[in-house]
């Protein structure tokens, strides 16, 4: 996407480095970080320096390169083993990181530059599901619509274009006129930061919203659809995403809202049978009772916000039951979050 | 109740000065603020100096005397009319701010000594209020309970000893262990700020949760009981508090979790049909947009945490409908939130 009139993605590589934007950095400064070899890379993972489903996968394929690329003759095997161990543990919900890794780790059995270019094709693909995902989940989208979505699944959190603001941006593209809540989503903020920053980039108009504010929103009729990405799905169509997601869903569905999980078959993970075979991570407590940004010198401060004695509880995601969930947006359609449909999608393909 | 060993009150008068624990500071600093006359009580309840259903009540109930006392004999109706109009006009929401100046207003119709009177023995009800709300919401409470409060109705949001935390404050005094799950509570951040103050001052375990986070630990099975206060009530049981408790109900009804209010009689409005009949105060979007807290070096800082080019809404309330209340604990007994068992408890009364 453009920023400042210049085309960018989120993550891409150059030579043996991997670039990428830092959105620790954003929405305050636009600033891009070189990594120039996978721990480095591994480090931009786990302090979400790049963060998001489509985003952490590409990083951690482009980390798996990195390591092909570096190994040394003498204890080859077992320097990439630990590598591959090394990236897998960075974070551990996202689905598309081991999905990721795996590919490359096996491509780069073959040669380096296999392992190189099956990370490039992930990021490339990632890129093609983000434009299907924005062509299939348009047709939900009427003109005029208000939408609410949670956390960041745009184009920041994939390699290019996103999920859940994929079907926004194609509307937008197709002449529809579009309104965006963005719920603020604390504790990261990912909405109030980075969704608000590429609404404002892409001139949709949208507002920030308290994620209390949800309920107020939906019982005043103020809001016709939620969309919102997916870090792992399991096989039944439960659903991993950001803190706050189960929440919303109960809401919506007590208001017969439709919600809309939008997120490539890459994000499926068959071995789960249902969400409770998904790990949670649980972040730093920190995150809760600090907070960075700007003060009016433009000098980036971090604060407390919360009462100095005390402790908190940081879950980074939580599982919406496939019941809760209207439908999902992938690449290959829109499908019921159903056991059947999903296992459809995958009829003929290996890689899981 | 004790800071420091000290016994403090949130609000009280010292000769003609509303003197209140100024809450704008805490937690990063215990401050008495000395207000000498009603137009900056006034202020203090606008910009949230003293804040919460009851302290609103004493505070305004308190202006109204400084008035009184300060009325000049010159123009004194309208004098004194016009500061009932200002006073009414600080805040929208909270029932017990209006239910004050009533009474205070028409006590100095005698003399400025009965107005003084009549605000005192507002803020003296609403202790004793405090104490049996306490008493009987105590024996909903099990040994171990996890109770799941939102926003702070403990003793800073009324005279003393407070509405949602009075069950737990006298639970403990009963020997009962109770572990306390704070909603950091978006975007003032009362939760975390205020109630996790006045627990970690008692000594009690509690933990600040994300907002988010509710759906996470409810599904879980890591919350037993959810006790908030109430702005307003009314007569059908439909209740106005902190935006994001309308979203907690449901979603603690959807677990089978019971959601109680406390909160004395003076919060109910039987002038209000239902819920639709209650103002909800719509704040400065910079609450939303900013945050303050004291930086590494102990400075307090105001940084911007959200996305430089974009915009937020703030609702300060929701209104609970009365279907997803388990009950209304009052400083009269338990009662379910129904026009008959609400109605009961004012017979005889004029005040209302």
């Amino acid at each position: 996407m453009k920023v400042n009139g210049k085309e960018y993605r989120t993550i891409w590589m150059e030579g043996a480095s991997v670039m990428m934007i830092d959105q620790n950095r954003l929405p305050f400064d636009f600033f891009v970080f070189r990594s120039e070899n996978f721990l480095t890379t591994c480090d931009s993972i786990r302090n979400m320096t790049t963060r998001g489903a489509g985003a952490i996968g590409a990083a951690a394929g482009f980390a798996m390169a990195q390591a092909f690329l570096a190994a040394p003759v003498k204890n080859r095997d077992k320097f990439l083993l630990q590598a591959k161990e090394t990236i897998i543990n960075t974070r551990p919900t996202a689905r598309n990181l081991f999905y990721a890794v795996d590919l490359v780790y096996e491509a780069g059995l073959i040669s380096p530059k296999a392992a190189y270019e099956q990370a490039q094709q992930i990021a490339e693909k990632d890129i093609a599901d983000s434009r299907a995902i924005g062509k299939f989940g348009s047709m939900l989208i009427n003109n005029g619509d208000h939408i609410l979505t949670h956390c960041n699944a745009g184009w920041l959190a994939f390699v290019d274009y996103g999920t859940a603001l994929a079907p926004i941006y194609r509307s937008v593209e197709d002449g529809k006129n579009v309104f965006v809540w963005v719920d603020e989503t604390r504790p990261r903020g990912q909405g109030a930061r980075l969704t608000a920053w590429e609404l404002h980039n892409a001139g949709i108009d949208h507002r920030i919203v308290p994620d209390n504010a949800g309920a107020w929103l939906m019982s005043n009729k103020r809001v016709d659809l939620l969309i919102t990405g997916a870090d792992r799905i399991a096989a039944n169509g439960d659903t991993a995403n950001k803190i706050g997601t189960y929440e919303k869903a109960i809401v919506a569905k007590h208001f017969g809202i439709p919600l809309f999980i939008a997120a490539p078959t890459s994000t499926i993970d068959l071995t789960c049978t249902t969400g409770n075979d998904i790990v949670i991570e649980e972040r730093s407590e920190d995150e809760v009772l600090y907070q960075s940004g700007p003060d009016e010198s433009g000098k980036i401060n971090r604060i407390r916000v919360a009462s100095p004695g005390s402790q908190a509880i940081n879950p980074a995601f939580d599982v919406t039951p496939a019941k809760f969930i209207t439908g999902i947006i992938t690449e290959k359609g829109i499908i019921k979050p159903k056991k059947e449909e999903i296992t459809k999608l995958f009829k003929g393909r290996i890689n899981s």
